[in-house]
């Protein structure tokens, strides 16, 4: 797959150049940039195909006031995070470029771009290929794709009422930097789903007050929190904790005589919180007070 | 996966509702929208995963008075032509919304998005996920994910100094609507590639004059071309027909002691013709006084 599109200028060369350099050598991908699809190898024995596109947006994801090359990183870690909450691993990555033309946008997405490589690298994810078209504004969007055990791969959808809810991490304060810094939970998801830990896990991107509910919904519950054990980053409030979004946290949920397990065999640095429970669909959500985003949608 | 993102308003789960109705039940995608990764089917034995995305801009690719149905089809189907290109089979696809608020954007994307489902059901590609954002300007971006032989795949470079150039259907015109209503040439792709008829092969969606210049540089090669014998639109000259861009027809490198018995099998109604012919790299590019310049939406 070229990064081809619909560019003008003599130095498109010179910028797919740019953009492809930098990337690790993955054994995943069979074949990168160049061609007009990219291959990949199948999943191994046991695994199946997993599949996440995310946007990254000016305006709406970051501003140009953000380094460049944290916005490229982003673009990747975003959706790293829901293979995170999936258990998945992460094999190559399609890069698919918005550019507006003139200004400084192209030193702008070159040093995004180096940014997207340097994280992949570290994160040892290769570039399948990408796209660049030419637009009002600045953008990137991710498709990621990757493996996972189909037997352990973990879905909204699982949990059962009594399933103690947690959090890893603290919540809150995105805005502040977070929204660009998080570190995908990679290891975390992957380490709860093949110990079959969790019963359903999801990423929070939209804050637990819209995702809560989101996964609720998908397990056909209710639920209870205490607003007083949410873990909060210093100086943010609950209702900010649970509204501001942005955590890229991984929530998930645990069969209530599993939680002392989890917590003697936790093996990571990252803490996690317990700070609610799964109830029956016909009992009310119970926030503690806390206005939940997501509220309406959920009744 | 959700089609989640940074959406506001109660509308929301309608939304969601209306843009995931109308898919085609697919088997190899395990799980489609509502979690936080999709997953899929592996590709079968001796195959390798194939991935292409692929982006339709308002004001690059459409405008409001293209019918929404055929841009949504658009998105789909230009991911579609790079997988003809490579012989490959889609299984799945990702969708990536970007959505101004306001306005009659919700509509327009409304029917986008229901055609790219009926497009989807003709041509049996299942719903993995998607994702909307809210942005200035609307698009869609579509990821396919698929599966490909992997010894029959095709590559931009095979080709050697003697094959015959050869494209398929007629080229130029694109802006007249063609852009919209092209036909991918999945089956003919697909043939081609599992005949071994192609030494390499891409789809035009830049213009033969920024395309075939690519796929001569991939192969190490020059080319020659004879304008005359050139398959053209209805009231086209050369010079659009190489520069006019979208054509979304595959072109295509044969061996030359095999291009009569391709003529011979060819199975398809979709003709095809050849135009020219490939060159050791040493020899300048010869066009028969074509201009080629490729396709630049800014001009």
């Amino acid at each position: 797959m070229a990064f081809s599109g619909m560019m003008a200028g003599m130095d498109e060369d010179a910028r797919i150049a740019r953009w492809t350099a930098g990337w690790p050598a993955v054994p995943g991908v069979l074949r990168g940039p160049g061609d007009d699809c990219a291959l990949a190898a199948g999943p191994p024995r046991g695994c199946v195909a997993v599949l996440k596109t995310d946007s990254v947006l000016e305006g709406v994801h970051f501003t140009r006031r953000d380094p460049a090359a944290w916005v490229g990183r982003k673009a990747l870690a975003r959706a790293m995070s829901d293979f995170a909450a999936t258990g998945a691993r992460p094999v190559a990555v399609l890069a698919a470029c918005l550019l507006p033309s003139g200004g400084k946008s192209g030193a702008y997405m070159d040093r995004a771009m180096a940014g997207m490589a340097a994280a992949a690298r570290r994160w040892g994810i290769g570039l399948a290929g990408g796209e660049t078209t030419r637009a009002p504004v600045l953008g990137l969007t991710a498709s990621l794709y990757g493996w996972v055990e189909r037997k352990t791969a973990v879905a909204r959808s699982g949990a059962r009422a009594g399933d103690v809810l947690c959090v890893t991490g603290q919540l809150g304060g995105s805005r502040a930097g977070h929204h660009l810094r998080f570190e995908p939970r990679l290891a975390e998801g992957q380490w709860l789903a093949r110990g079959g830990w969790v019963r359903a896990m999801m990423d929070l991107s939209d804050g637990l007050g819209k995702d809560l509910p989101r996964l609720a919904r998908a397990s056909g519950l209710s639920f209870l929190i205490d607003p007083e054990k949410l873990p909060r980053r210093r100086g943010v409030d609950a209702v900010r904790a649970v509204n501001e979004g942005e955590d890229y946290e991984l929530l998930f949920a645990v069969a209530p005589e599993r939680i002392e397990a989890l917590r003697r065999n936790w093996p990571f640095r990252t803490p996690w919180t317990d700070f609610g429970v799964l109830l029956p669909r016909r009992l009310k959500p119970e926030t503690g007070g806390i206005p939940f985003r997501g509220y309406d949608h959920f009744a």
